[in-house]
């Protein structure tokens, strides 16, 4: 791992881009990305195969709809989706959200759609 | 891994208890916790073998004091200390963190001291 040795400021780094439904890598550690990502409107169902999956609200809100339930997550709010669990995230308006999960995770997991990501950017 | 279908309130969680230096586990994914601890005063230098650490402010400022540098982190930023890497946290007032740091880690590391934390408690 390449050493970085600098703060990451989640306001700056949420300034730097503006699309929906594209996470960047904003830090690395121990084989899992943090990320942050604007989300707006409704994503995909999905689930994925062997990551767990953590959501947390920095700004706005967002609902995790699971199959049988939904999950409302306000400002300073996580949720972890455990692997194997279909989910969608849905934001009505703009909501700013960290994740944190394994390298390898696609961002759509087993569902292949235009939203799926295939080059996630550092920032 | 027990399926924890509830989101976490990080207000609420840090609301639950009083004492310093010692985390509390909110959170478990891929063999990962989250946790969460209310810091004042000065830690112990101490590094990890084999863990990269994440620091993320909450509420409040801290100092992550390396040997060479000192990395002064305000609310909505985080660190990230690499394995190996000495560092002593410090927080001229309380501050409330929360971390990434995979499930094995002891919060001294390499250092023991009067502040080692043997048993984690999930909150």
């Amino acid at each position: 791992m390449e050493l970085q040795l600098t703060k990451v400021n989640l306001t700056e780094k949420f300034s730097l881009f503006d699309s929906h439904w594209e996470p960047k890598i904003v830090g690395e550690l121990n084989e899992q990305y943090v990320k942050i990502a604007k989300l707006k409107g409704e994503f995909v169902w999905h689930h994925h195969e062997s990551e767990d999956e953590l959501f947390m609200v920095v700004k706005g809100s967002l609902i995790i709809k699971l199959r049988d339930v939904e999950i409302k997550l306000n400002e300073g709010e996580f949720f972890i989706i455990p692997r194997g669990i279909e989910h969608m995230p849905v934001a009505e308006n703009e909501v700013h959200v960290l994740m944190f999960e394994p390298k390898g995770t696609v961002n759509t997991g087993n569902t292949e759609s235009e939203k799926t990501l295939n080059d996630l950017k550092k920032i």
